[in-house]
């Protein structure tokens, strides 16, 4: 069975505290290997991105979702770090402004998607707009399952035309989040990292499993398909996702664009 | 003297063929050692990006110009490959949309430029809209200088609101050119890299360097400096761009942004 399938979410997916400490390919139970071996995987990456990137014909999108201090930064840190920038986007949505906010929800999303030849991350994406809304009330049930169709259609309009989606939620659990956030308050070097509101959305951390767990039910289709990724591992998290990333690149049949034999008979003067 | 000083253009800058074959940086002639040096440089670009990026203070602009076949994308691959998806972005200017040509040139130009805790590259810049444009006539000698005044005024404003610029012109010589095209037409795999349209720009070689030297003469300025990088040897225009760009991150002196002494108290439950 590919890595891929494995953690593959399903349409009535129960995200439970235990399986974010499951760590299932260690195998031999090596930080150092498991490093070296993602190590070796982005690299790969980088590789295949350079053919996506010559060939201009598929464009790659990485969807990265989770709660405050999941992963999402070091995951692009670790598993695309080794890549071409000029063949790789990394976006992080922030807080909508003013002038996204008198847009529709998919307005800002949009402008970023990977155009032909472009592997993009969206570090948080337009799921923030069915999951904070949803926890906090800004938006009905109703509003809720809209924007579901919304997404459903306007990723399956990305994949018929060209893109392929990979979504994946950064699994972990209430007390591992309470050692990162007690870990960034106790060194100063990590302040910047947190945000007092971080602990105010912590207190609402059922609701926002809850949320995550309706969400990905509603929006785990084939051709934007969710993965659930334990993740109170950071070795095991980097290692599943650059798996899953190497084992869908490698299934594009990727390939440099066809030579012109005519060039082979120009002289260069 | 460091690195930066060295390869800094003048105000009365003549680009001699034979300048583009000096091997300044290779006290030792070994490509391996280079190499590893160039590697170094690479991994402390990265580190010194983090920096750049938790600070959200300072932005960068690289700009990478060059005849066809310079190695403006070698360039990114390699002294820039290291970095953080996150915090950097590299632009490549292609010829411009109907949309864009119905703006100023600068229109373009400016959605790009790095925000802070961005650094930025620009693989061909607002510079085309001086070089090609100059050596095909479109544009009068006349709005060639007000297009200097008008890049001039621009990168100052982009200085003066915290943005440090970088310009790196990469020096080939016409007969290494010779070799990059037809290494390019020889191989098929590498055929995509090819345009018909560079054999047409290489008859004018002469008339594009003579417009490089007036540009970079008249755009040299203390804000946003030229650096003439001799760029025959690829390991040695790796080594040297990423050297100055070492040299200046390190005189930002970048930090981690101040920690707040109440966080320290918080406990998180």
């Amino acid at each position: 069975m590919n890595v891929s399938t494995q953690f593959l979410a399903s349409p009535n997916v129960v995200l439970l505290e235990k399986d974010a400490d499951l760590r299932p390919l260690a195998s031999v139970d090596s930080k150092a290997l498991t490093k070296e071996k993602t190590l070796e995987l982005s690299a790969q990456i980088a590789e295949f991105q350079n053919v996506l990137y010559a060939q201009q014909k598929h464009k790659l999108l990485i969807i990265l979702q989770g709660m405050d201090t999941s992963g999402k930064d070091g995951t692009v840190r670790i598993v695309f770090g080794a890549s071409n920038p000029a063949g790789i986007r990394s976006v992080s949505f922030k807080a909508p402004t003013a002038q996204e906010l008198a847009h529709d929800f998919l307005w800002r999303i949009h402008q970023q998607v990977p155009a032909a030849g472009e592997l993009v991350i969206f570090n948080r994406s337009h799921y923030e707009d069915v999951l904070i809304t949803q926890v906090l009330d800004w938006i009905s049930a109703d509003e809720v399952k809209r924007r579901y169709t919304h997404i459903n259609a306007f990723e399956s309009m990305l994949a018929e035309t060209g893109t392929t989606i990979l979504k994946f939620f950064l699994h972990i659990s209430k007390d591992e989040q309470k050692e990162r956030l007690q870990e960034r308050l106790n060194d100063p070097h990590k302040h910047w990292k947190f945000d007092p509101k971080d602990l105010i959305e912590r207190a609402s951390w059922d609701k926002y499993r809850d949320a995550y767990q309706a969400t990905i039910c509603a929006t785990h289709t084939e051709h934007a398909p969710w993965h659930i990724i334990p993740a109170n591992s950071k070795t095991q998290r980097n290692l599943i996702i650059a798996s899953i990333v190497v084992e869908k690149l490698a299934s594009l049949n990727l390939g440099y664009p066809a030579p012109h034999p005519d060039y082979l008979k120009i002289k260069v003067e």
